[in-house]
């Protein structure tokens, strides 16, 4: 290389420098440590929450924590503990269980930041997002995607769990949250079985309604139903019985991802079978919905069953093994690494 | 609402509630502050770093440090005290300048950060970008993209200070940071006048040339001549020669921006021209390149000349007044926030 | 103007000239008539084919002439006659009755002008598309789009009527017409319920299978069934059951038309609605799949039934008024006219 | 296959059904010949056209005919002898030659049909687009897109020349001619050096005014200089002297084609260079601006000279050599037939 050779300078002057150099608020590159590493020195590493902890402390929070002492939302959410003691899942994503008791009223709100629930159990909640009424189910994805109104409303006679899902760390991380608080909602005497959103848009496969402007950074279809999701799996595994098979929720208008900073999958995974291990820049957190199976995480196999959650951080290498059949919902930030050029992948046959 | 009241409940229940739930890796969302917010809460405000700090700093590094001691590169990065100490001068936007003295080489290396260099002062150096001879001079903006080979040589007889803007708050949030040292360069020769990136895509405005394969998520042309961009700003400020105006740095091939991360522009402002106040979603760093003027930011009026650099964070409001005809870099995070259904901004008369 | 008087010339010299000039294979501008219209000059007019007429004729066809006779195919062209004589329904667009009788096959062949089936009467018939068996039955609308592969099968007892929509004048026009005959075709035992296609891409709306890649210019989804059509329809319907609503056949994984020159959509329209008087650039072909109404176009009211057919011209007038429940059938060149940045309607309100 | 044998038919009865078929306005496929061809049946085959006809032509056409007689313009079509009379030099395009004497304007109007110019002699001539006044010269390519007012004064002491390309053709096929006539001109009393159009967006390679809003389906760019595009070429050559080279116009905004309908590029073959035999689907017209080549065209070798002219139809195979140094033009409809999927093309290597 061409460059000189220096004398090893009086550590008097260096020390000076280097005070005048943070008193101007600078840094010298070269006493930074780990700015540019070989592969990404990803902070929060993988975890795992358990079902059998999540639903009993949801359910105590139900007992002694009413809607309105909570921030609008009776929501527990996933801390991973290699983020600094932020409620974050991965570093892009915000997972959470939310827990609605019969009767109760999460209120009106909208907010920047994205969010999708995917329901694990209960029934009589509907959401209510841009005044359209969505009724939710067991195995259902529904949106309420940023700056969206929304609010939720149990009017059955079940508590009903979810999973949140949300992109508030990224959004976060650009300084991007706006938020503000709806007006009262007025509850409805009847929720129809089909929202708006659904009759509009999941008429059936590849037809659109002439005449409608769908919205530009997100699915206009608000509730993907579990009924379709679980038809279309076992269709796809006519073909193969033995081999995983998932698919991506998409906007039926454009085919592009339900969000543009969240992409959401379902897997399934017949008894025996096993996927290969697998890196990729990004992360995502897994529900398993139904089933159990067991992961290969970062070299540590655990066993999951359903309503467990793992938070899978990036370049985390990760496989699934599935001793019966599985269910698994997936929720990643695809998207946001896609569209700015930083996608890579490892997938390996040991 | 429907919720119903709450007893107030035992203390010691909910604390152990609160223990349990913290034992398990979760946050209650109620007792969580500041996680929604009206508008954005960003913690990095803007920030003005001074050319008379920072250039005699950037002499004196050049002075006692060596390029082999410098992490391949004799950088100082801008530092925002808002944001924790980290060397960021948003929270996108990496900002730095780069001192780069005769005969010296910093090394071949690449990473997926994408960076920028606008050139103040200086002559005799050149960047080779995936192995394409680019010489540089003030005013000209050379780029050296997401995990494209570059090394820096200055084969002339003066130092070279130019201002470094890269993406690497974002891409390390999004845990996708990789690296690669290069081989060792070879010095060649002769540095042609034009790189092969400017015969190819620079020869004319909407010339392009049969045959080639632009890159997906950057520009091909990877140097933009301040020769070009003066001449530029002159024509169009023909029309009205007492207004500001403003040009984008763009992809020949595609009208897109430089980068899939970053945005650059060039303002230039008559003497006694200024901006309506402003403000948007996401960040920018300002460099004076040359000429003077003053800065109202956040409510604060504070005067810039030639070599000054700005950090304004999101959602701050800011506005210039030129007292001289003033020209003004600009990097900024638009594409991110553009991309991401995020864009958001208010231009007010006051 | 700045144009000069002219003498008037001597008549010989100017016949010379004219001669010389269509000598060498010219024409002068000023002596062409018509090749810039105030309007388009559309040659071919709006014309009406009766089912009354089609089916009886194709009926006889069928006892008369045999699928090794009619060119791989039994098919009634639509023949606009203000088209010279051209077996073409409008100037962009095929339109055809197809008659498969028991037993019978038409065999497999491939070709550039993309095409589609609308079925109007009959069961039994499979088309086998890039080696996919696709069941038919009345309503549905089978794609076998450019280039692909395709042959059909009568399996049934009974005989299949359908209409063909192709965009073979428009194709000729470019000339860009390819031919490929296909090998004989071997009759699989049994068909599937639901095509390959069906089932990675009409699971549900919404879904789309991971690790498919579907193809440039065409949707994947080979068939749109009439049980969805007519459902999503009737959906529609439900939020004003008195006006006209109106659905876009989509390709799932883009939202965009099936073919990149033809755009399908179903019409239905309740009783005693109607459609305001609309004109377009570009061509269509309406069928009336069930129900009566009346189409009032370039300014003559006509009754219309199930099985008729009318090609409406560019930037000729129609609506529709319906005297019982109506389904329409529409294909039309919409997607090319958009393309190229041709498009221009009217709509009125008289 | 599966077709039972017929008995041949009474030929009474078949004679009666043909007539009741074309009757009924319908033809019977099978007696359709050539409707699908292995390869496109062009009929436009290709031809040529020669400057040393072309000149004196256009010049006696001066002498004889006034402006005012010419249906606004003084143009001589391109007439390709296999197109049954029309106009045309291609299936989809118009290729003609313009001549406008000193003082002489050539009135406002706008049109459907793109239109663009190829200046091959003379001085002194602009081109209003949209109210912008642009000069040309020999070699300047200038843009009158669709709908786009323009008009054509010389205010200089010579005639100019200059090949006129238009989509006409395609457009008509598409029944889209619209036509406006304009006011009278007022004459500007001078004629700036660049035009507002090129201030904008011809400023530099890459740089993109702030603010401005480019139309959709056009460059905003109107004119592409000669002295530009002949130091592109020559910059392009500067790798390999003795390889012909080649730019594609494009719209600075986008990297697309100039028009949605045709696509420009100038090819320059150094003396003694060839190019490999090309058959492509689409046609295109070659004008010779400068030198001398050959042309083998659907295996006839002819010689080429400066203002010759050449269309080449569809799939017809061509390739060009070159005695000395020869400059072409080249407009296509390649974005045409790449919008709607039918792009082939076989290259082959003798």
């Amino acid at each position: 290389m061409g460059t000189r050779r220096f004398e090893a300078p009086d550590n008097t002057e260096l020390d000076q420098l280097y005070a005048d150099v943070a008193e101007a608020d600078l840094q010298p590159l070269w006493m930074l440590e780990g700015l540019m590493t070989t592969t990404p020195d990803v902070r929060p590493r993988s975890h795992i929450w358990r079902w059998k902890d999540l639903r009993p402390l949801a359910e105590r929070c139900g007992e002694l924590v009413g809607i309105s002492r909570g921030g609008d939302r009776r929501v527990l959410s996933l801390v991973n503990p290699n983020l600094g003691g932020k409620p974050y899942a991965t570093s892009t994503l915000w997972g959470a269980i939310q827990y609605l008791k019969p009767g109760e009223v999460a209120p009106a709100h909208r907010h920047t930041p994205g969010a999708l629930r995917f329901v694990l159990e209960g029934s009589g909640v509907w959401t209510r997002v841009e005044g359209d009424a969505v009724a939710m189910a067991p195995g259902d994805l529904v949106l309420t995607p940023s700056w969206v109104w929304h609010e939720h409303h149990n009017s059955g006679d079940a508590p009903m769990i979810w999973f949140d899902g949300l992109d508030h760390p990224l959004v976060d991380s650009l300084d991007a949250i706006f938020f503000e608080p709806g007006p009262d909602a007025e509850v409805p005497r009847e929720v129809p079985d089909r929202s708006r959103s659904e009759v509009l848009y999941a008429a059936a496969p590849g037809l659109v309604p002439v005449g409608e402007r769908p919205p530009a950074f997100h699915s206009p279809l608000y509730a993907y139903r579990w009924h379709d999701t679980d038809r279309a799996l076992d269709q796809l595994l006519l073909a193969d019985p033995s081999s995983a098979v998932a698919l991506r929720f998409a906007d039926p208008t454009t085919g592009g991802d339900v969000m543009a900073t969240m992409r959401c999958e379902m897997h399934r995974l017949p008894a025996g079978s096993s996927t290969l291990p697998t890196r990729v820049v990004g992360s995502s957190i897994f529900v398993v919905f139904s089933g159990a199976c067991t992961i290969d995480l970062e070299g540590v196999r655990t066993t999951l069953v359903a309503g467990d959650m793992v938070a899978v951080a990036s370049w985390s290498e990760w496989s699934f093994a599935a001793t019966e059949r599985c269910d698994l919902f997936r929720v990643s930030d695809a998207p946001v690494i896609e569209a700015l050029g930083l996608s890579r992948a490892t997938t390996s046959d040991h």
